[in-house]
């Protein structure tokens, strides 16, 4: 039986048995590989690092789509970057009210193998009639587009572009008032620059920025951060109730979002209050 | 260079360069090392799991500790179960006004391991005049002492005895007036029965049970949980504002805790609510 070794870093890393390989590509420019691990699902990694994983990508998911559409409470028209594996998709879409979905995909051979393989990622929400799939380049159509968002969502697999300063200021000319970006950043124990970058870029672009967490276990290293810039100071602060109604009026089942866990997962910890320079969670 | 794969789970699991060999205990009854990584700085593994790591340790001792003492207020007298490394003794022993901290380690050579080959988990707290140190066996002590104690921490070091419902019933006998019990659980999302169990022995015991968490890196599959067992219902529902009181009064500078993260960290996700039979957070 094989083992995958995640290569991301150096001298500290997680190992995961491949009970079954379903798919592998090896080209000069990248390694992908889908595999299945008893416990955690079908597995897809990229290059030696896990982009995500059957058993836990309703956490990641859920926190990345929920956190911002409730904390807006209006979001009609969602931007999602990257993400190809649907799983976003499969969230956002859950939301009644969304009249419109544009998924800025990374890679169509990417998109492709997912509906093969993990087709629980998106459950069937890329023939939601609501979306249009663009594999436009990212920084291209957010200088472009004549489209105005309520919601921006940025997943990893986006690649590097996610974390510069073009992309931050390109999807803010993108968001409509009271709109709010959401940005997957990296673990914040292991990562701590990327949150110290996203944090600059943020920074006098948006009338709060902040960061929120989720800890997914194949994404390893503890938490996992979500970097936060939304064009009004509300949002962040609504009370308890407010979310609790907007929850309980979407009708959304969840296995990990909860208005208290979304209120919670901004609390950041003293060390990375420090490391991105805000003297407290307010 | 050598390897350290950790052997908690099957099929999953952390892997850690040993980049030098501290010491090595290896007998019929158990296997130790202590190594050093350059990430995770200095590791102890007992019988193949990490025990604990010094570039994470602060996370799930100061959670341990702050949690309970600082939702306490006036607390005096603490007993620790276990913690044979000392870390939560050193985070103990900053509250200046706690008057005596009672030890019951598991295992003498282990102290004395870690006082020599983890330094920086003690920090000096093992010289500490409120500190008695106690090798009685757990549940001997509980059944027969005549002291009673204001918080009680069960780390994991403590072994099985800690899961059992004795255990539970008998620290609830130990508890002053307002007195809490918080036991270090497990995993949720790897070790789902191990909160069930706990839950079970708290129901009916205590006025006040439930879970807070936070994710330590080495502690792998996601945030890692602690068992709220309290006297009174108000210490889980103190305002903000008190915590922040208390915590600016004690002079206590953290590296993970404080307020927003206390009251952040009892938010349970929405699996694991249902697995423990509680309807809501709140």
């Amino acid at each position: 039986m094989s083992e995958f070794q995640e290569t991301l870093y150096e001298g500290y890393g997680q190992r995961l048995q491949m009970d079954r390989l379903l798919h592998e590509v090896r080209s000069e420019q990248q390694h992908l590989v889908i595999f299945e691990n008893a416990r955690m699902g079908r597995v897809m990694a990229l290059d030696g690092v896990i982009r995500t994983a059957e058993a836990d990508d309703f956490i990641g998911h859920e926190m990345l789509a929920h956190v911002p559409i409730f904390a807006h409470g209006l979001a009609r028209r969602v931007l999602i970057i990257g993400g190809d594996d649907g799983g976003i998709l499969r969230e956002v879409a859950r939301h009644r009210d969304i009249e419109s979905i544009t998924l800025l995909g990374t890679d169509p051979a990417v998109v492709a193998l997912c509906r093969e393989f993990l087709p629980n990622h998106s459950a069937g929400a890329f023939d939601d009639p609501r979306l249009q799939i663009s594999h436009e380049d990212v920084l291209q159509f957010l200088a472009t587009t004549e489209q105005r968002f309520d919601v921006i969502l940025g997943a990893s697999t986006a690649g590097e572009v996610l974390s510069s300063e073009e992309f931050y200021h390109a999807s803010r000319r993108c968001l409509n008032d009271d709109g709010i970006l959401v940005v997957r950043t990296g673990v914040p124990f292991m990562q701590l620059g990327e949150l110290q970058s996203a944090a600059k870029r943020m920074q006098g672009l948006f009338a709060d920025w902040h960061f929120y967490q989720a800890a997914a276990p194949t994404c390893i290293g503890g938490a996992l951060a979500f970097a936060w810039g939304a064009c009004s100071v509300e949002s962040r602060k609504l009370p308890l109730e407010t979310l609790a109604q907007r929850f309980a009026g979407s009708g959304i089942v969840t296995r990990y979002y909860n208005p208290h866990i979304h209120v919670g997962a901004f609390a950041l910890p003293q060390y990375v209050l420090q490391a991105i320079g805000k003297p407290s969670n307010d």
